[in-house]
């Protein structure tokens, strides 16, 4: 079955559909907070391999890294009831998130494939390649943000 | 240059040499929380595919993230000072991490080779084969946790 970037990015990030798991509220906070936090030190990482002493293979593994928790469904950690401070976790998703689905998708869509195609510029270790493709990945981390995080 | 399994994880999780990032013992203790509970959640997904529904495509994703967690040099995240509570950051390391480093390499090390091969089994999709790799995995999560954490 050849399925295509966006459908694939559809079901991994914002759908829940294929979510096994039965979570509540909080622990889809605990963890989406552990997966933006995780991401964050990855991207310093790439970041103080730009700026400073660049060594290729950190900056690779860090590109993996983002890569992979970027397609590994984070959709499911943004369920209903998710945008309030419950069980206490606090949250910074906005209410929007669960009324603006399109943005959500477009937003979700550009995140996937930007985080992918770091990890590939990462993997063929070209530096100026790798800061114009950090930048592109920065900006759509960002989209997401001001759009949906308070 | 070539490098062996065992050189790629001493840099890797059990040294910091490569560590572009200045962290404090409060942000090192945040990033490997979160990063622990990224994988949580990730095993946690595994196995709500090995006990119900058996999804090969999430269960690939999450196997994927794990491998990449386990890949992103989270040595540099214990270092000095993070084996206590500091800068409003708790956490459960043991302060015998750092006395027993030959200990900390065995039990990095295992982790790391049984994480990556359980991401190579899910790519080929054997649920018996999967099953089989999952426990080895958290059987080397355990011995970390046994050894190290509070």
């Amino acid at each position: 079955m050849k399925k295509t970037l966006a459908t694939l990015v559809l079901v991994s990030f914002a759908g829940a559909a294929m979510a096994q798991q039965a979570l509540k509220p909080e622990e889809m906070i605990k963890y989406r907070k552990a997966a933006m936090n995780f991401m964050g030190w990855n991207m310093g990482k790439i970041k103080a391999n730009l700026d400073g002493t660049f060594n290729a293979e950190q900056t690779l593994a860090a590109a993996n890294a983002i890569a992979a928790t970027a397609n590994s469904g984070l959709g499911a950690l943004h369920g209903p009831g998710s945008d309030k401070d419950v069980g206490g976790e606090k949250t910074r998703l906005k209410s929007e998130y669960f009324q603006n689905q399109d943005k959500v998708r477009e937003v979700a869509m550009n995140f996937n494939k930007e985080a992918n195609e770091l990890a590939k510029v990462a993997a063929a270790g070209d530096k100026a390649a790798i800061q114009a493709q950090f930048g592109k990945t920065g900006a759509s981390c960002k989209a997401c943000h001001d759009n949906f995080r308070n």
